[in-house]
């Protein structure tokens, strides 16, 4: 792992998280593209159920990540990859078809995949007992089932969506992970070698346990009745 | 308006599309971003109702805009609005803040902004008679309210989101637009002047103007009953 406290790049991270949602909370992105493209990180803890309010001034929703680069920071997934991979020259210049693939890809992620797969999440889990949500999940599933089905379509027999691994492929794992075990994802066994190939990458499995190591450093005891 | 058919930059469009959604469709970004930036465009029109199975291949989800500059081409806004702005030397070089800004306000446009007012669209005009619409409005509205005083909060006293106007404005303002009459929108004179100073640019105007004008020559005729 890439963590050292002179780190120039600081990742903001929660203390901790409940279970479910371990290995999902967002700091994972950037702490993956730091682990594969070997650039040092440090993190910095607040608290996900307490919020800081002097956080708002660098994330205007409270999320995380939010990240510094020295004496500047970023916000927003999408932004902050651009940024990593900038900093190590591994996105292509503006002249190649190369960089619109990786851009293009980057932005359908967070644009036109994960809106749905975030509803989905919030039907099928956060809201599942909700009348709305029972109700609403029908036509939703469609709108998931057929994005996904283009998204197959487009990886065709690619291994990556943009040539090489890119930060396109960060984005688009990330987003797509959470709903790994959804009929319509196991349906799709070209989207979920494509997931297992990048989740099979030394670099997530690093990031993935520092985020872990974190939660599991500040796990509240549990409750003892006695 | 900068259209012209030997331009290099070509915007796909929709030929026609009934007049709720005239003024909204998303080839106005590019179209914008052209204006502003004097970059000549030509435009390319398919149809909405019908969409030609063969612009899957370049618009994984068969949506506008997909945008061509020269032999290579790009989709999702977001990534076409970081092409035409670096195009033109717009965006500031990665080592300033003032592009860490542009980026991240862009990505918290289409990432963290406009899923919640496409849903609050979704139940508020298109499933508006839906009973899962109805029951999932009441909590909808509370997440827009709080995402909308947010962006208010970040915007105080600046004329727009990161320094001088940008590309991230573009995108903050085409997906503030729909829900412009929607009382959470209403009651944050900020966010309202913020919208009304960007829709009053020279450079939207003549950008709404050439999108309107493909829809008024392609009007259907209408439906004769005698």
């Amino acid at each position: 792992m890439l963590i050292d406290p002179n780190a120039d790049i600081e990742i903001t991270a929660f203390e901790w998280v409940p279970s479910f949602a371990q290995g999902q909370v967002r700091d994972l992105r950037p702490r993956w593209a730091c682990e594969e493209y070997g650039i040092a990180y440090e993190v910095r803890l607040i608290s996900a159920l307490e919020r800081p309010e002097w956080y708002y001034d660098e994330q205007p929703w409270g999320q995380v990540p939010y990240v510094r680069d020295g004496q500047w920071g970023l916000f927003e997934s999408g932004a902050i990859l651009v940024h990593l991979a900038e900093r190590v020259g591994v996105l292509p210049p503006p002249t190649l078809q190369a960089r619109a693939d990786i851009l293009s890809w980057l932005f359908a992620a967070f644009s036109s995949v994960e809106p749905f797969i975030q509803e989905f999440v919030n039907c099928t889990v956060f809201n599942r007992k909700e009348e709305w949500a029972k109700l609403r999940l029908p036509s939703l599933e469609q709108v998931v089932d057929k994005r996904l089905e283009r998204l197959q379509q487009a990886l065709g027999e690619k291994e990556w969506l943009a040539g090489e691994f890119s930060i396109a492929d960060i984005a688009m794992v990330s987003v797509l992970r959470p709903i790994k075990d959804a009929a319509q994802f196991q349906e799709r066994p070209a989207l979920w070698d494509y997931v297992a190939r990048a989740e099979g990458r030394p670099a997530f499995a690093r990031a993935l346990e520092a985020q872990l190591a974190v939660f599991a450093q500040h796990e509240p005891a549990p409750q003892t009745a006695r």
